[in-house]
């Protein structure tokens, strides 16, 4: 497809075929707009690495056209890519309050506070450009200031969700049903929406039924109250900062990023606390125990949060006492179930009361189910439709959902990252893949970790390590020293010291041989005794270590090949 | 307490706070009657262990007691031990026949065949030994022939349920009620109950109406259906097996513990196939798709299971065609979820149809839930109770269900692995610990992996590993060869050769001081090296390999240390 020709190219860097980090694409001749600059934290089979951000060849490729990054909300899978991406990308960025407030403070932790310029929009802003226009909706989602983002195009509108479920009892501003309607009526030309919860019947459940829940639950309880939540969750904060207030309670926070987020939840208003509600941690034993709120990180077993280290035992400051009772106000995210499950049970074996589970109304998504996602369909009526922001299933059972609504099956694409879309008034058309990727982040390592280092990770993670090594003395053909054999992560050594006697007398063999042969091709060197090697371990253990045979030469200019 | 006495010794060698790797011993004076020899798979933090057995250190130091170990039913939580066990305890073994015939497999694969003689039992079989007298009765759970226990003990009877529910509707025979009313009629003395699913409210679903949404998925079904389950699962088995027969589908089967289990089940009675329904995997493009069921394994997303290479593409015999209609009818196992999403988003990719979740009820547990639990306390009315088979948080709901049947809470102990409890007729009381644990199996080896390799395993796979080899001649105090620096599993060598250059010249630099301060002490030449170059690697990368310094000594009598 002739790309000078009008038509607003779409496509997705990050956010389909998984859930994270999120960066769509929305072009039009010179000007690109970005919609987030998400992270994802790493899958099982990605060892050691911290984070996984988007790649951006095409973006730096296509630099002069970005005309910004707008962002939804403040959600890692959203903002997290920012620190990475504005270092070779130095671009406006465009977020509400909080938004902005978090990405902030997520770029001086960096160092980066000067690198861009912030700008705070909301729902009456308009950013105008040479050919395109952005304007901004409110949505509801589980952290305050989620917007919608509608974009003017000369060939219609183009509007992307963020991340959002219809709370019509919300614990903060409402959706903006209007705004949207009439987004509709005057006519979208595409709509891409979060697919998130698309497996889900009904509709989400609203932030006020868990305000109930929390209510019902802080009048019983009659002893001290540890809540655990997501950081980022300012309305649950919120909730449980007014049930604290109605049955008296202060409250003590734990754990850095709810320190964070209730400085900024209440430097921006949305966390309403009297004067001398919030004590510090090491006041609390100054009130009984049923005069104390206690806020902490953990709710997702994460090993070193204040939750898990309270449930240890190892935490400083807080140790369970009888009649304590800690809430769990969430949901294990996929990954992390094992880690939060031991949480809970260690929690009950220091004789904790525990609340956690669906059983309960105690947490809620934010994202939409099948009937959110479809009255958000209803409402805006797109002619083409992009499913965003899930697992592949969940794009397709979203776009099952569009169809049901009465768009044509033929005008939905299900994308993968680096697929494009050409929308025009008149026709859509799948067009060309362009870059796209997994950055791996580990340690100050940006892209330094790829499959095989990854592969490398795994197989020693399996059964460990072997390595050998011989000095020889090439110009005699004499063994000097070795051959050594150490070990790690395959057996326990005491154990096991006769095995690697043995394989040390089959590497010396082999060694002598190729001395004798006077062989000097150190390709063939390693290949010989590893052929020996292996077999000898998988037989004698049904594992297979890693072998890593080692030369090294004395006595003429050295050759040890390093790899 | 003096166990000389009369009373009845209850524990667990496995199977309380974990699911998996069940083992009870009810001991009385002589006599101790083993319930169940089960394995766990390992969790994340076990990294290349194949498999956990108990440690049955206890067994073995009481060896002349053991009269058997007794099956309750063929699940590998409850018999996959047995290799393990059998070649250090060679007692017999009792079992229901479809216990039995696993077994008897298993055992052939391991080559011990005849180890021990294998006892068939049924709900009429009365085991009598000096003081105890062991018999069963009939259950429902997710495979055949699955039973309860009960041990007559002269303190009164002690009852083990297996694992079970109440299934109202069997696909196959009925709990035996009455058994149970009058066990509990006579006096049960305590009670060990499955707690599986105590989170779980109401009534866990009938495996009949998982028959029935079947029946509808295979009216609706225009091409093939692929029908993945669990293959120990003979009851669904037999409902796919009806259902084909009913749509006049002929049935392939692939994956190899699902041919096994069609082979034993149609021995055995509890797969009933018309002569010629079964047909072999080659044949299946002879018929319409719409006449072809395909059954395999690989419903928990296992990598090299028959769906998930079918999923990948990579199956030599079946692939994906448009049409398909692939059912999971099974749910995750925690640990899998992410295997199995991402085999069921490779099928819709494939362009099959995907049938999986809980919106349908394609799927049942084994386990009863809340009110099936308290049905059975209902029906036994024991005295003490110890609930069983869960995880710590499992065995406090289910304790607390008993108290609100009206179980005196004193008398409900929620144990952990190798606690003791002894009860008699007149009372109950916490004994002595005895030894429990964790057997690591990993290839060949059983319990030579610990903690320390565990350890190194995991080290490895965070950050992976730098060794550093010198040769050093000791008498002349010279280098000869080297440093060498190799890495695996860290960076990508060819992108940080500059840095791989620098550690070898620091570690050059620590090497001639160490020679020119005539050193001789092994591991404070390692030690100096590893002060170097760790922070070096750290404030580079901040990442943390292994680092592992080889010293290699040519011209004296070797003293390179190993370790």
């Amino acid at each position: 497809m002739n790309a000078t020709k009008s038509f607003v190219k779409i496509y997705a860097l990050g956010g389909l075929g998984e859930i994270g980090k999120n960066m769509y694409g929305i072009e039009y001749k010179n000007e690109i707009v970005v919609v987030d600059s998400g992270l994802k934290f790493p899958e099982d089979h990605l060892p050691g690495v911290d984070l996984v951000i988007p790649d951006i060849t095409y973006l730096l490729q296509n630099k002069k056209k970005v005309r910004g990054i707008f962002l939804t909300h403040g959600h890692e899978d959203h903002i997290g890519g920012l620190p990475y991406v504005l270092r070779e990308l130095q671009v406006p960025v465009y977020g509400a309050p909080l938004t902005i407030a978090l990405v902030k403070s997520k770029l001086q932790e960096h160092g980066l506070q000067n690198v861009v310029k912030l700008n705070e929009v909301n729902e009456h802003s308009r950013i105008r450009m040479k050919n395109l226009t952005v304007s901004f909706f409110r949505t509801n989602h589980s952290i305050p200031d989620s917007l919608g983002i509608a974009i003017d195009t000369p060939e219609g509108t183009i509007v992307h969700t963020g991340d959002f479920k219809f709370d019509l009892t919300p614990a903060g501003k409402p959706s903006d049903l209007t705004r949207m309607a009439q987004l509709g009526e005057k006519g979208v030309l595409a709509l891409l929406s979060d697919s998130t919860n698309s497996e889900k019947e009904g509709m989400t459940l609203s932030e006020k039924a868990v305000g109930d829940t929390i209510d019902e639950l802080f009048y019983r309880c009659k002893g001290r109250i540890l809540f655990a939540t997501f950081a980022s969750n300012v309305y649950r904060l919120q909730q449980v900062v007014e049930a604290s207030k109605k049955y008296n309670r202060k409250v003590a926070v734990i754990g850095r990023s709810m320190e964070k987020v209730f400085q900024i939840g209440q430097d921006l208003g949305y966390i309403q606390m009297p004067e001398g509600m919030m004590i510090e941690l090491d006041k609390i034993d100054q009130y009984p125990p049923n005069k104390v709120t206690i806020v902490c990180t953990g709710s997702q077993g994460e090993p070193l949060a204040a939750l898990t280290r309270i449930a240890n035992g190892s935490h400083r400051q807080v140790q369970i006492i009888p009649g304590d009772t800690v809430i769990f106000s969430s949901s294990p995210i996929p990954g992390n179930t094992q880690n939060v499950y031991k949480t809970i049970d260690q929690l009950f074996r220091s004789g904790a009361e525990v609340i956690y589970g669906s059983l309960l109304d105690i947490h809620t998504s934010g994202h939409g189910s099948q009937e959110d996602l479809k009255l958000m369909l209803n409402l805006i009526r797109p002619k083409y439709f992009i499913p965003i922001h899930g697992e592949y299933r969940m794009l397709v059972r979203h776009s099952r959902l569009a169809e049901e609504i009465g768009v044509d099956r033929k005008n939905i694409f299900i994308l993968d990252n680096g697929d494009s879309v050409y929308v025009s008034r008149k026709q859509a058309k799948r067009g060309e893949k362009i870059p796209s990727g997994s950055i791996l982040v580990d340690g100050s390592g940006i892209g330094d970790v790829g499959n095989i280092v990854l592969r490398d990770r795994t197989l020693l993670s399996e059964s460990g390590l072997i390595v050998v090594v011989v000095t020889v003395d090439m110009n005699n053909f004499q063994l000097l020293s070795g051959p050594d054999i150490i070990s790690r992560g395959f057996v326990y050594v005491r154990e096991s010291e006769a095995l690697l006697r043995e394989a040390e007398q089959i590497t010396r063999k082999v060694t002598l041989q190729l001395l004798k042969k006077k062989e000097k091709k150190w390709a063939d060197w390693k290949n010989q005794i590893l052929d020996a090697l292996t077999p000898f371990f998988y037989e004698r253990t049904e594992r297979s270590p890693m072998i890593l045979p080692i030369i090294m030469e004395v006595n003429r200019e050295r050759q040890a090949q390093k790899e």
